[in-house]
């Protein structure tokens, strides 16, 4: 067997025959993991200052070890027949999944081993995307992109309402109270952030309004409009609990023909069932 | 074909015969977007100093269109057999929405091609109302009607529970904290205020019980009337969600009539699935 | 017929054969709620001062109607067999809402036809109860003592859960904030008003955990305990809406009765249905 | 019959054969909820001070009450097979409830009959864990552990989403706000804090965005956030009131086969109804 045959048995999560992810890939899922939690832990001062050292070569490491993973990857993607080749290479490569990761590593070689660049920085955090694709977690997409495209209808006209009745809101806000608070509903757009706040009922407080008419106004608009902008939400966990409780069901029906081609005992069975 | 039948044939939604809007109706739909886009950026005093210019112009010439397209779309309703003559004009043109139309434009004319009159801005923000009738959207607010009118005795009763709620709640919040925080809670009518912010649970903390009693009555209110105050808007957001499922199905059927229009081969098969 | 008779048949919602309100009821009904927004208007210190004539004349002569009224009532419940005598119409002053009734007019007469005590003012507020029993809106109660009623066992059991979870949360946060902001959290009652506010997602945000030990408790019970404490509302609403929907459909059956009672041909096709 | 066996059938409440608790176990949960309040009073300093003598004397009858039912418990749980000998003793005192009234007790006579130390006084608010346990109150917790069984791949999938939501809207903040309020958003685990009381709604306000940039994505992640957070308690509400209905329904069928059991005649009707 190739080495690239190796290599995309071990990296190619849809190449793997058996049941969860191969060995290379546990490890790689750890040090995701692993890697997740220092740039959450490194972003604290307070931990930070405590072991700056310990920081600098973690990252060194493990932006290392994603590197030859990165490389490894693209190498390996030529056993698929689609990726054959230098074009073939490129187009992996342009995949949206492919290009978060790379991402995630070329801004630390760009700074010479670092991420002292302030800008460069942000690019650490597209690690926490890859969480997103661990394990059975990556399914998770598949299955919220269907529920989405499921509802596409109820979820855009919902949707348009909820813009509008913001937009309303905030309109309504800024004529009433305007003049009274001009840094909090000077202009739509400030009083769009009132609007959300409220609309979604997290209520932080920082701008409210003040004067009787804004109160009155602002009570209507709470009242009506809550149950309206949580519609597309309501809507989306409606067919997303749809979409996952089939999803829920299926393995028992595939575990089931699983075992039906073990033996013609079961097999048997089955077929009285699917008879009756 | 006369100019009037022509302008009918573009401006009117409901004479076109293809799918979506015709041009004109689609060039209008994109100034009213334009439109909607320039009154929220020329409220925002910091966008307004930086381009003083561009924003008169742009209302200018939007409103001159507007004006135009009202007028001519006035005119043309006469091809409507319901809204012939100047009888049929005004019985047009008092419908609620050629209203909302009609007050978008008149002050900006009224105040000589300005909106500078205090009072006549807030006219200009009719014409956000404009945009929920643009294209499909438009059947939104069907759709919203049709689910009031199927749950109008649930949705009134749980709207009088949960005013009752909210008077209540209030009257009492007025007894136990009224004389120590008589600016928030010396009156009925402003105890509701706390009362709405509460019960929708959008607490922005602007007022809130200091009093161990006032807390312990908040609190209580706050547990048993939450659900109460939530009741219509969940009835509502249920009954959208019927209304708009039912709606989202309806096409599919209308495709495959229309498809068995077309041939008699399909319209057989329609019919062996009919007689299934 | 009788001076009784005539006032019974006026006063007594259920003596009356057509639908709706006797003209006498749908008089008192429209007191009652002008007695509502005459207290809850009188309450707001810059009215009354406005026009505090008015005030002291309206509540005169609503509250001497109310009392002619009350008499007049309990004199006319000896028409039913029920309350017949002294002894009956002690049976049925007896009934919670004839207290409540008393409770509105007695203690006008006992500060000599004014509310002047503090305490005794708090009993106008009785009249706010009275709405609860108008019109249609009165079967309401009905309506949610039933949904109450059908899902007793469990509405009991998550209403024990959600007091759990507010009183294990509370001793949390006593514990870990405690020592830090005593005025807050310095006891269990203490805690237990920030467990309210944020369990019930109101979140007023004059009282909040300071240190990082607090605020992670704080966010682990927030994101733990926020479904399980609105899992009563959320029965209960269920419960209310399928009573309610079950009643809503109920008129339509009625009318049909009614209907196949005026003649052979529908009841005969109405016996078919049945046999179906 | 032997002592042993007197105290199994009143402290065991899975050995007793009538409806309810014994009187013994009776008196116990009444005790137990005395304590609940004596340790919820005793916190506050208000009251605690009002009545010290009272509170340490409360203490003291009631641990040792608790001490020799514990005692007796342990001792009376041979007459069960499983429990048989030292070894089966031990065995019943590793089971998670029994180490909780361990807690709840051995504290107080380490101190010496009090519970003056810091530390151990935590251990007094194990108590509030034996209601989880008293009567009826004690199969919510079965029902709430089979809600979870039941939709393991729902929650568990719903639950990463909604922890990776809360992450990547931490980084954003962070990114964004970090430099302006460093107290506040100066690291992931800081902007965690305001990413759990926005998305839960909560919205206490100590912490919020003051930048526009802040707001505008503080603002896109409340709206597409709230939604997805509420998933995993909305998914587990749900089983939860599957779970629970169908208790609900059970005692029915029970007393239904019950009654079946006493006689013939209902007996040959269930079969008619199964043979159906």
């Amino acid at each position: 067997m190739s080495v690239r045959k190796l290599l995309y048995d071990q990296l190619e999560p849809t190449a793997r025959k058996g049941r969860g992810l191969s060995p290379t890939n546990r490890l790689v899922s750890i040090l995701i993991l692993f890697a997740v939690a220092v740039v959450i832990l490194e972003s604290e001062p307070l931990v930070r200052s405590a072991a700056p050292q310990f920081f600098t070569i973690a990252e060194s490491w493990l932006l290392t070890i994603f590197s030859a993973e990165y490389i490894a990857r693209v190498y390996a993607a030529g056993e698929d027949p689609r990726y054959r080749g230098l074009q073939g290479r490129l187009r992996y490569a342009r995949q949206i999944w492919s290009i978060v990761d790379l991402l995630a590593i070329v801004p630390f070689w760009l700074t010479g081993g670092t991420f002292n660049s302030a800008l460069l920085r942000i690019f650490k955090f597209a690690r926490l995307l890859r969480v997103a694709r661990l394990g059975r977690f990556s399914q998770a997409w598949d299955l919220l992109s269907q529920s989405i495209a499921s509802r596409k209808f109820e979820l855009g006209i919902t949707a348009g309402i909820a813009a509008l009745v913001l937009l309303l809101s905030s309109a309504v806000l800024y004529v009433v109270e305007g003049a009274i608070q001009p840094e909090a509903f000077g202009s739509i757009p400030r009083a769009l952030w009132w609007s959300i706040a409220t609309l979604t009922t997290v209520g932080y407080g920082d701008v409210s309004p003040v004067s009787p008419i804004g109160k009155i106004f602002a009570g209507v608009t709470a009242i009506a409009g809550i149950g309206l902008i949580a519609m597309p939400t309501g809507i989306l966990a409606a067919a997303f609990s749809d979409v996952i409780q089939r999803r829920a069901k299926a393995p028992t029906e595939e575990r089931i023909e699983e075992e039906s081609r073990n033996g013609v005992q079961i097999s048997a069975s089955s077929q009285d069932r699917s008879r009756a």
